[in-house]
């Protein structure tokens, strides 16, 4: 599978075509919206996020809730779109006219926020109104993203193959302390993730109060808290996903990267990640033991991949998610065409956003996997793709 | 530019082609056997090493000391090859002769390594002796990336765009520790790498006794230590590398991506990293000012990337690497083909392999760079793509 | 530039994703809806193509009349979706209500076409109902191609670079003629096709009465006609675009293969084409002459072409395109299921579509040469790519 | 699979690395040397041929006779190398030697030859001697594509798909008539191409006389042929290699641009090409019948291919291969330095090249079925794939 988005934050809406995913896979939107919602809902996000409860309206590649091999379009309508016809019209406006001029101006960007795209692109794409960069640049085109991620999940899904995140610190709480479930650990993961679906910070109960005084905190204060999510693929992971013959083929780098491409995300961790670089190497390794027969491990320290490749074990990452850049505390800024210095304007009011990324970082890993999957076992339906795979439907 | 590497570790030898390059970019042997030679020396490394001093024999796209434009292709000898002669020729031998038999014997493989590619490579592959996996997955393999970054290097050079590695830990000694310049940087950072190469672990002098003296204390042990290296770029990094529209454009992740898929990475920084995740928005973000006319910075926590796009500040990773998992106290394990159980055995004497590391890192930090600056730069000469910078030659 | 289309023929419409065009280029659904009717319009269509004038409408990329650098979402509605809205419906429908599934079943198809996707395609993605298949296989998807194109040839039209079509031959008629101007060609190629665009058939005028008296015989003898198209690029076409040094960047190979995935083309030729296997050595190739200082040619026979690279002159393909594969006169076939013979079904009244192919065949040219200018001057924006290519606008 | 080749025509010698192609396929220098031969030897070839006889050398990817799974890697050395040790050194050479600056120049190409990448090749890159271009856009770089299609051919042979040509022209002698096989084909095929390469010009037996006669003409008369080739899979093809649903996976498109990426080819025909556009619809589609429960043909003019998708009858194409540019009689041409006119050099004594070309072509085509089957199949070792396509080994 590939696809591609468009769309900008205020524009019509979010465009996104998957390419290559098989044939006779069960798909509704429903599927989709629901972790379009769980990318909206979240402790710690402003009102802004209430107007806009995402649906996805399939345009192509789906009939009578089956795919049919063509590729699958998705559109997210803007419903504030109405309020910005003018300034974000497609076509030019009419500039004789001076209402068209007023609403033009008025959303028209020259102070460069500190943290954003805002410089780099506006002095790469060449252009004076920041607004043209930041409106693409916003965090709303990850929920393409989220739409691309859930086929993905609900191809993995027929496989028995299940990627789920939560979240583990906020604002420094909560860093340093582990809630892995042990091995064999597939009821244990399952049942973890049910019960941090229960809460609107997508957390292990046992964190979800100190998180969330946490985050009220620092709405209290004006500032805004970052974070870090666990992603967590589980169930039968296929041996063999990736390889260690190629770089750009080792499973590792690819989950790194599409992690690491996500809004704020800052750093990125394998199994036990920074911690490995500071034990010493009889205590990182996962040992093999002889499970009834099975080849079986005692731990899993490396999250799952041994040269860059899954080993069959769950497969374990953490993202470090930064603070949003925008907030109420103002930082100094300067003006991209005047050069004067002012301090760097408020634009939303979220104070964390980790839930909401931790969502994102899911669907990229869940591509990832898909990917990888379908590279190993070939097939263009799910159902070729199941005889290779030496299993009947689920 | 893009390149594949194909060669086993005991095999003849490793072979690169790097196409892409742009013509009459000045290119010696010499430029890529310096880099070859820091992957290949640093305290704490094996007497293994010192048989094999790499050097690199151009095969084609360069003539005279200047590339023509045409794929470069790169070899490396074995020089222990003959050694290795029967177990690993390419053409199959003859299995009736005793001695043959007994060669092949003796390195054949069934003992699974933890923490090695052994286990899922054998089973992806099918393959019953191991050797066919290790051949591969041995960090032998990263020559041949340090050949093609070296190659990257020479061209960002072209633009005075310098990458450069310094180890910052070893065994938790350093952990915390920060010894970025201060801004502006140019000067500080060439200073502080011409230090870094003087010592045998690559690291800032005033790390050296702690970090010399934690992997003397590993070897004296048995154990094996990781650690973690700073990548910087620096110099007059364009503003726009990477891009905000699509995420498979996004720098950072592709910069996280190359990182991570060198052997024993196991977590990916960019600028501050995880301490991102513990700060709040006000801390984390960098400052606009307006410098004499120009746009600049109080702080790089960003690590030189916003909105997935290079801000023309230096370009921070730290890459945190796991120890070797060879070692000589032994792991438990147990056999691919009977199951049964062993201590895992010991192949290899480095201790820490940290310095060959980061320079693998730095390899594939150039390449990013290079070719996100031919995406922007267009160019199929040197002169040419300085001509679209608006620069004359360095 | 990189692109990603999806729509089926009867579904809600079509939708295209065009990702990596320079920002502030200016483009309006006009630009687009122009190469969009010209490929509707032709005499030997039939009916249906009166129901559908395309008009696009962007959803992203584009604002106030110009590209922001963001990918670029188009949609084409289909108008007639109202009455497919049961049997192409991306839900479920509701298998209880007896008029829903004689609606599903009176579009249900099973008879394999001769010369369609029909049968490898419901064979590869395991689906029973061809329809599955022929609403992504339809020529309908053809649209996408000409919008995406459509913006190719906006960005080529910067730098005064100009593709175009006309028809050659329909049903015979016009083979072995030519009516490629003579050298130096601009202001004739331009001629040309002013007033090519001038008739139905998009052809020669000289060619007019000819091919149209061949489209009125075969409608009367309800057989169906294919014919050859010719295909220019011309103006100030950069020498290089393509390059010998490596197999998959020859530009006569990656033009032939975006001709020759256009729907019922057969066969492709760069310059003289075949007439070249059968001429002298001394024949076919281009003479140099020094014009007044500047290096120039007497001929054109390698079609702008050599070494895999443009070499200044026009670049000229023609594509062969076989006669549509559905017909009023009966081809024997069987049954997908029930694997019982009969004669192959009608479905459409299109006598001649080879002037529809003509502009998709445009556009994919106009595509390969924007992706290879791109990859040239590189640029992120029209005044950077204009910059490097030494030009100010046009 | 993937691969990239470099080296230069009297360079060093040939790099090929092929990634991609699954562990445990038999594969044997033989294999490979077998075609490369093919590719050195016909009628009509020069003297220069015979100072080369190809063979290939593994330097990874093979062990014991068998893949591993990691890149394969192959040169082919020039054993002619000695004598262009100088001028086509990799690294600089003393200039201040009288003897080899006269080595130099001697070498030293400024004059253009009409039909080769000369003239674009020199302005593209940005270099005075065009001996930098020629070196590699020599039709010496096609031995790389014949070795990596051997590897391709040796991994479709497993699933009983060959992959095999024959010259149907040279000189205009041939063209019009059709020798291939009526329907069902297997045993036809296998036996015709059995009897073309019995003969020096690899064509059917029938043609020879006179084929080799006008290559004697030409010869005597000093001036270079062209010709066609037809290129055939047979055996058993998989009904849906390639896809209707993107225009980039149609199956013809990814032919037709592999087969016009070869030297020389100008033309490219899938079944009856060109005929196609001149016959009306009931006579250019390929009828169903039930032939004892299976669905089968009774002709063959689509050429194996419906709707961008292999259809399980032989996939067959022609390419149409121009004169060889270089010639005893002269052509105009200018110097690239001095703009003055000369008569175009003589290089190379090869009369017709159509039977090598041929072989190229073969390779070609091999490469893109054995990718579309790997895209379809999966798996990572020849077991797994065959498993995954219902079979045992052959």
């Amino acid at each position: 599978m590939r696809f591609l988005t468009a769309g900008e934050s205020h524009g019509p809406g979010l465009t996104i075509i998957v390419e290559g995913i098989p044939a006779d896979l069960p798909l509704l939107a429903e599927d989709i919206d629901r972790d379009l919602a769980r990318r909206q809902v979240g402790f710690g996000r402003g009102g802004r996020m209430s107007i806009e409860t995402d649906r996805v309206t399939f345009r192509g590649g789906v009939r009578l809730g089956r795919t049919i091999g063509s590729p699958i379009a998705m559109t997210l309508e803007n419903r504030d779109f109405k309020n910005w016809a003018v300034p974000m019209s497609v076509s030019p406006v009419d500039l004789g006219d001076e209402a068209v001029r007023a609403q033009l101006e008025a959303k028209r960007i020259t102070r460069l926020r500190p943290g954003h795209a805002d410089y780099p692109g506006a002095v790469k794409y060449g252009l004076a109104d920041v607004r043209n960069i930041l409106e693409r640049s916003s965090a709303r085109e990850t929920a393409s993203r989220v739409a691309a991620g859930a086929i993905a999940k609900q191809l993995l899904r027929q496989f028995n193959i299940h990627v789920h995140s939560h979240v583990v610190e906020i604002g420094g709480v909560g860093a340093g302390e582990s809630v892995r479930p042990a091995l064999p650990a597939f009821e244990a993961w399952k049942d973890l993730f049910e019960r941090v679906e229960q809460n609107d910070l997508r957390c292990h109960p046992d964190l979800y109060e100190r998180l969330r005084a946490r985050v009220v905190e620092a709405a209290k204060g004006g500032y805004t808290l970052g974070g870090a999510v666990e992603l967590a693929a589980y169930g039968e992971i296929p041996v063999g996903l990736g390889s260690h013959v190629h770089y750009d083929r080792r499973i590792d780098g690819l989950l790194a990267g599409a992690a690491m491409s996500v809004h704020t995300v800052k750093a990125v961790e394998v199994g036990i990640g920074t911690a490995a670089a500071r034990e010493t190497g009889a205590d990182v390794q996962d040992e093999f033991i002889n499970a009834a027969g099975e080849i079986a491990r005692t731990s899993n320290h490396a999250g799952g991949i041994e040269g860059g490749m899954t080993n069959g074990q769950p497969v374990l990452l953490r993202a470090y998610l930064k603070p949003l850049p925008t907030m109420r505390k103002a930082l100094k800024s300067i003006d991209l065409i005047t050069r004067e210095p002012f301090e760097a304007h408020y634009e939303r009011s979220d104070t964390c956003a980790v839930p909401a990324g931790g969502v994102v970082c899911e669907a990229m890993m869940a591509i990832v996997l898909a990917q990888e999957l379908q590279r190993k076992l070939g097939g263009d339906s799910l159902a070729e793709m199941l005889r290779h795979a030496g299993r009947g439907p689920v």
